[in-house]
């Protein structure tokens, strides 16, 4: 990429993560704010009738929508499903140019500080990561695979990546992680200005990294209900070391289930309300240092 | 009243008040754990419909859906209009006795602690919540009138009340607010055992108790959006003093606004996710001491 032109600031891809929502209300209602000398930005409301509903979304989750063979298939209407071919087309217009780079901006109930969500190691992407994370200790880069994300909205572009903040219920704002979220994206908005300038500020000799590796669903029943809820030690630790043995789980009668894992993981996404359905509990990582020089 | 021979436990009279939901599950399986040899109690799911699909309600809230005019207006059809006659007919059976005492499990995204939301101020109310709250510190008791708390399902008895409990966002078990709540709830059990058999157990000799005044909106703009955020020195701070000049609200551009009330009040259900879309930044109330032989 040898200059960011364009940029899109997606908010309310899920209709109750009202940081995203209020934040890209904020910046269509300030454009100046968003706006820097060498390029554009576009704001987004992802998913409009679930941010009016305020639910996550209305059929499906718009944000598991975006793989390619399902943006093609026709047959697919539900109101996701049409929203994510319109969001495409606004992203990248069949006559014009694609967007350079998104940022969807998410909140979770987990303990997520302001993570970085990567669909790819792009050295542009890492080197961005690396210089937004020495702004902040709260600040946390994840990268999953592509088998993983190719379905979310940030997919549709090489440079495409979430911000998701927490923990933070679904339906509130918390002002203090609205500050801090508003703040995070201003800084990457900074970046790509001084990268367009060619007066890119100096990055950390190394960037920790937490990379996808899978996911554990909560123990349940023949009939698929819950028999288990997180552990009370793990409540709130994400990003901790997860290691063999520890207390994961903690049954309704106050049984405790280990982790029977091998090795030693970084759970993410511990006890994220929109996961219960998807059948995950947490989100397992495996933590590397990435030297600077590989940048 | 001489004797509690019937209780009612309900959970999710709200679909996504999971820790509710959840006991009521455990309750239902283990008819033991809240059986006692002088009474007899039964388990309600409240809205069935709505804990399916773990959303707070279908068509309209359920616990406003309890006014005697409603109850008796055939017109009323929608989901929950039609569930609260039947959840009526359950706890006050046409041909039966109605249930003497009914405990409705809540959560709420505010940092509530264990909190007792009692209807009335009924002595024998007001000794179960002053046994209750020399249990622990997180256990608050507060009062409603009559014109606030008659749409209330546990409205349905003289000796009706709610527990409410958080902070925990909707969607999601925290075990260890489980765990309290479940204690909570045996321990109410015990104290009508105990009272049946006129073996009271000693109770403090001063009660405190948050008496609702009235709630506050959030700032809002022509068009009803919020304009302003919980301020962060507000957030989590339920029960703690709101003094006239304190800063309550923070604008999304920064700035503070100050509570211009005349005197101090105690606010309760800050930043209540469920309460956006009624118009509640939250709720005021007056702190008062009801000393143990007006009791």
């Amino acid at each position: 990429m040898d200059k960011i032109s364009t940029v899109a600031i997606v908010g309310g891809t899920h209709g109750n993560e009202l940081t995203g929502v209020y934040l890209a209300k904020k910046f269509n209602n300030n454009p100046d704010l968003v706006t820097r000398p060498s390029f554009s930005s576009q704001v987004v409301f992802g998913n409009p009738k679930a941010i009016e509903e305020c639910r996550r979304y209305i059929d499906k989750d718009l944000n598991r929508c975006f793989s390619r063979p399902d943006l093609q298939n026709a047959i697919l209407s539900s109101y996701e499903d049409t929203r994510a071919k319109e969001i495409q087309k606004i992203l990248l217009p069949p006559q014009g140019l694609p967007v350079d780079v998104i940022i969807d901006l998410h909140t979770t109930t987990s303990n997520m500080g302001l993570s970085i969500l990567l669909s790819s190691e792009h050295p542009f992407l890492l080197r961005l990561s690396a210089y937004l994370s020495s702004l902040s200790d709260e600040v946390k880069v994840c990268c999953s695979p592509k088998s993983q994300n190719a379905v979310y909205l940030d997919s549709l572009s090489d440079l495409g990546f979430a911000i998701e903040v927490g923990a933070v219920p679904q339906g509130v704002l918390n002002a203090e992680l609205f500050n801090k979220t508003e703040k995070l994206v201003l800084a990457a908005l900074d970046y790509f200005e001084a990268y367009n300038r060619r007066e890119i500020p100096g990055i950390p000799n190394a960037l920790t990294i937490y990379n996808y590796t899978g996911a554990i669903d909560y123990p349940r029943n023949a009939q698929g209900e819950i028999e288990a809820m997180i552990h009370p030690k793990r409540q709130f630790q994400d990003y901790q070391p997860l290691n063999p043995k520890d207390p994961i789980f903690l049954t309704f009668d106050g049984q405790e289930i280990l982790y029977d894992g091998a090795s030693t993981v970084y759970p993410i996404f511990i006890n994220e309300a929109a996961y219960y359905e998807k059948g995950i509990a947490m989100c397992l990582t495996q933590k590397k240092t990435i030297n600077y020089s590989n940048l």
